[in-house]
């Protein structure tokens, strides 16, 4: 079902939203569906390792979500179960799905997250710190002991509400994703090189700028690297597709046992591969029918697109 | 000076404005400068292939104009002179280099430009016609025998106003750049993918769409190449960057004699180098400075940001 007996090292810790949302695009429409950052993430990411998930649902979260995350090899030890409702987003989106409309917010148990990490995932070599407070992604590298790697993402919202916070976050790991649009307000640079550069002055060894349909592009002190976006002819809704390529790329880094950057540039591959599925279909519904085949397939498919010859 | 001494065939010949341009962006401000279509094609293809150009430009049109396309080996014996001025073009950029906005646009000269191929030109192997309006692009294609290679551009102005007759330039050419706007605009598809193979029904084998800082993506009936937009930190003016990659990318081919799937992903690259000189200074002043030296090494570079190894 997977690469993770392949797998050097790991596993990985990801920390983060567990929701359920109801999600309309021009291609469809659902309802209470599985969702949340973490999800998405640790399902990406078990294709090529162990994962372990930290976050919160309610005691409405359903047995069946348990099962199929358990059944990925996600460790659920980290995941607290609360009094109230699991977190709900709901939005939509039109033609332009690079854009997200929220309708509705209810945070629910997620209002008073705090992670608590099970003693035995202290020592976690691999950590994704998806997109929550910056506070308490503090909380949790506070918590663990000597990472390999601690991946951070974040968004608008922090950056505009909880900078210095952020800032601390940004500082402690090795490296950021942010999209194009987060990168430029929080470095207040047009130009996207110069703005990638801005966030690699506030710590980070690498900043992985996520463009939605047009790739990500990496950036060190000393390299570049730029991927593209797979092309895709039916994309029926854009959500998670971010996650997954964080889980993705945090996933395979494991399954190489190595952080360099010849590992990193195939690590944004993988993650492109999983994000391209998630896409095709609502909820994590594609990621939960994909093979390993089509993923080795499809990573194969973004070599002979980019592959050129000397001048 | 160029590689022009390696072309293995050519020359090219390009159809297109020539066009004193008034252009202003958050980082200057030139007034009356050397611009239009043809000029940066003509001197971008220039770099790898003889080039013969066919415009017209006003008594206004200075001598120093005149022994710089030539000093770059371009033939202007199909450079008409008509009375009257020169066209004029004036726009502005905000930070979104994306996005020329047109303040003033004075025909001139080129209102009743008919272009009259020398005989010797008729048996040019290498066609780009620039954007103009699509009839008179159809009537180069009615005096030019049998040409190699046809390449054509357009912009939003003839999708709205000469549809058919650009259809019909379509059928008849074998290369059709376009950018992201425009294939959607032409075909009425939102998914540029759907939008690339829209136009491939039109006619051409092959479609490149031009997608700015996000670089470039070809598609034929039964291939993708995906190109990266070359990471600047500085761009001081966009004006012009289209047309210098469609004429690197032209002259290219000729200087390989070839127009196979490989030799035009080398090709698209060679153009997006071109390219992304002539945006680091206003009008054609930095093709004007720019060393084969320089050339080899970008695209260098470009090979070095995107390879990366198996899965």
């Amino acid at each position: 079902m997977s690469f993770q007996d392949e797998c050097r090292d790991g596993p990985v810790l990801i920390v983060g939203s567990v929701a359920y949302d109801s999600v309309r695009t021009p291609f469809g429409e659902t309802s209470e569906v599985l969702g949340g950052a973490a999800s998405y993430a640790s399902v990406s990411a078990s294709f090529f390792a162990p994962v372990r998930l930290v976050g919160v649902v309610g005691e409405d979260f359903a047995e069946e979500h348990v099962a199929r995350l358990a059944q990925r090899n996600v460790d659920l030890a980290g995941l607290q179960r609360a009094p109230g409702k699991t977190f709900r987003w709901a939005g939509y989106y039109e033609y332009d799905l690079n854009q997200a409309h929220t309708t509705a917010t209810e945070l629910n148990v997620f209002q008073d997250f705090r992670p608590d990490l099970p003693a035995s995932y202290r020592d976690t070599p691999y950590l994704f710190l998806a997109n929550i407070q910056p506070a308490l992604q503090l909380s949790v590298l506070d918590q663990i002991r000597q990472p390999k790697l601690v991946v951070c993402d974040t968004m608008n919202f922090w950056i505009e509400n909880a900078e210095d916070t952020l800032l601390e976050v940004l500082a402690r790991c090795d490296i950021a994703l942010m999209n194009d649009a987060e990168v430029r307000e929080l470095t207040g640079e047009s130009n996207l090189i110069a703005a990638g550069r801005g966030v690699l002055n506030a710590g980070p060894g690498v900043v992985v700028i996520k463009k939605g349909e047009h790739g990500a592009l990496m950036m060190s002190r000393d390299s570049y690297f730029t991927a593209p976006g797979y092309p895709l002819e039916e994309i029926r809704d854009p959500t998670g597709a971010g996650d997954t390529f964080a889980g993705g790329l945090v996933g395979y880094l494991a399954r190489c046992g190595a952080t360099d950057d010849e590992t990193l540039r195939r690590a944004i591959i993988a993650g492109s591969v999983m994000a391209s599925f998630t896409v095709e279909d609502f909820s994590l519904d594609r990621l939960f029918a994909l093979s390993p085949e089509e993923v080795a397939e499809r990573y194969h498919e973004i070599v002979a697109m980019t592959r050129f010859g000397a001048f």
